[in-house]
């Protein structure tokens, strides 16, 4: 007999088996809907959503509904309908050998795989026109069920031990970017897994971003909430080797990918004394976040909770410092989950309607000239009968950083 | 006047003028080899080849070797040839208007673009054809400059120095987590990125690994030398956990991304004593790796280089501890530079031949079963009259670590 740990190296889908299906069965209804029949899929978080693991290698949803499996690495893997192949071009011959059901109206990960992938995969299964299985698994995904929720929540219990622990990284004297490779390290200690998965190609960064001072109104090229001039023009985002003085806010957005899933949580700390406004900006986008969490019940537009937010700093004359000054954002939030950028995103464009098991990013910051950054961040889950369930519980008050 | 800080930060191309003309002459060159008249460029790496800053937008090259950026954020940034815009599609208007040469035979980023994106921009563009823009850019990129080697040795200093410091991060007990964890700190804190970059999607990795024991010879999906279980199925590839302990080798193979470009360097450390074999292979490893730095001079094959390190492997009888055990890699070597996995690829299967410039990472590495992975990886570039030049330099013996 196995051992588990053995069981879970060579077992192919290692989600509980009611899990896998409750999944599938999101999937299946999503390719319906989206007029597709069979989606061959290769994207990692996609792999990790059906399976609970990364392999290399394609899950096959043939029109029939049966999932199978083909692997090219690792070697060990096992189980029902696991297929073992070289390259793509073995596919369509195990398909029509083993009766796996041939690909009719095929979706492929369009936006999530290159070019020249998605040609070779179409040729290789035979098919000359094929949807978009990313639009499908992207819905899918949207909606957590119970245990993804669980996950992101243990997510967020670590991610809270961090935070817990930043007070005691920061030392008089210290630079954003010192601070910021404590926080990154005790992150690695509490078990995060070092990298974020992203949707598209607009995203670079490791674990988060911390912004001081005048670097929080810095531009970035990439499609965060907040930018940062970064260290170099290699990786311009985040903390610029500013020394944290008196009158700064010091903001620390990270993310707790510690499982495959993720929360995303920001908190923000004073040096010494901080101007009135900023204080009072701090509280309102605590004020705004929990507006917001009350207000994200099902059924309820994505777009009202963004009118709502704008509203909000709009009242109290801060539309001009709302999600960033020299350059605003035009989202307060955004889902995660696997990846930092799921759906449904919170802008006014956002044509979404919220359901139960939806996990969003709720971040109402301000950015205050020459002070930093203010404002937090919460992961929650759109609940089926009352406010949204808060994943990410580190005391939301401005804390003031002492040596 | 602006102080060249301002300079720098508004300013698109910030590479010397002459680095800026050496590397588009190179870009031009392939160009032609291709038969491509025209490409749009959007990848991360190629922007910052051809500008050396990261940003949001596109470059274009017209027919007539004319080079316009289109820049969706920041807004800051200004200069010679460059158009705001607010999507792809406003892009053509813009070359008509300002006779920029309108796209033919366009070459479009095929391996590292979505499909998606491609077609959007093909369609942005008014083309319905199209050429492969990665292939003429990795050719390109695959042959350094000597600006580009400079920047690179730079890695290097700064990588020797983390690596000075890893017998001190040891102490008695430790998992490879915990080491690698105190790696990756002080690789942030010598000014490392936290970010790789990578070409394709089979690689997912924060700064490198640390294997030692038996997870040396864990199988990973991920295309790396070696592998690794890992600590989650979410990211399958490296240290696991094993804790430290005497007979075990301990491998570090980490990336030193400082600048933008990169330098890739494993050293091997021992816990207490290890057995004689694994002594002999890290030595063979050396030798492998010196064999190749002084045979890899312009006009030789990447295929003889491997096989030359195959045949050193099987001369001591070690062939099937070559380069992994349960599952072994097919290359002994790979270029890399902006990217991780560049050209050329030194394998059996590749063509490529050497060129004064090419920048290899050569890793012979062996793995002991019960012990670990013994080797070493050093980055070098190919000159014009000898060996490579090395430009990683840390001691390459086996260090006993010592709490």
């Amino acid at each position: 007999m196995k051992a588990p740990q053995d069981i879970d190296r060579t077992r192919m889908v290692i989600l509980p088996e009611q899990e896998h299906g409750e999944r599938l069965a999101r999937v299946l209804k999503y390719m319906a809907k989206a007029g597709l029949e069979s989606m061959l899929l290769c994207d990692n978080a996609n792999k990790f959503y059906i399976t609970g693991r990364i392999f290399d290698g394609y899950i096959y949803i043939g029109p029939d509904g049966q999932v199978s499996y083909f692997v090219r690495r690792p070697s060990i893997l096992e189980g029902k309908s696991v297929h073992h192949i070289h390259k793509p071009e073995n596919i369509l011959e195990i398909i029509n050998r083993e009766g796996l059901g041939r690909p009719s109206k095929l979706g492929l990960e369009l936006m999530q795989t290159s070019y020249a992938t998605v040609m070779r995969l179409a040729a290789a299964l035979g098919v000359d026109s094929f949807g978009n299985a990313d639009s499908v698994m992207l819905s899918a995904r949207a909606v957590k069920t119970a245990y993804e929720i669980q996950q992101i929540a243990v997510c967020g219990m670590r991610h809270d031990r961090v935070y817990s622990r930043i007070p005691h990284l920061y030392h008089e004297g210290m630079s954003d970017v010192e601070l910021q490779i404590e926080i990154e390290r005790v992150t690695r200690l509490e078990g995060g897994l070092g990298i974020i998965r992203t949707v598209g190609q607009s995203m670079e960064i490791n674990m988060g971003s911390v912004l001081a001072g005048r670097n929080a109104d810095e531009p970035s090229p990439y499609d965060f909430a907040l930018g940062g001039a970064g260290t170099s023009p290699a990786l311009p985002v985040g903390a610029d080797g500013t020394v944290l003085r008196a009158g700064m806010s010091v903001m620390v957005d990270t993310n707790g990918v510690f499982n495959g899933y993720m929360t995303d949580m920001t908190r923000t700390f004073a040096v010494g004394n901080l101007l009135q406004r900023a204080i009072d900006l701090h509280k309102l986008s605590c004020d705004i976040c929990h507006t917001i969490e009350d207000m994200a019940r099902p059924g309820v537009r994505c777009s009202d909770l963004c009118r709502k937010a704008l509203d909000m700093a709009a009242k109290a004359g801060a539309s001009n410092l709302f999600m960033g000054h020299n350059s605003q954002a035009s989202f307060v939030g955004h889902g995660l989950g696997i990846a930092l950028n799921e759906l449904p995103v919170i802008s006014l464009k956002t044509d979404s309607i919220l359901e139960v098991g939806n996990v969003l990013a709720i971040e109402p910051k301000f950015v205050i000239p020459d002070v930093g950054a203010v404002g937090i961040e919460n992961t929650c889950a759109v609940t089926d009968d009352g406010p949204m369930r808060r994943l990410t519980n580190a005391p939301e008050e401005l804390i003031t950083l002492v040596s």
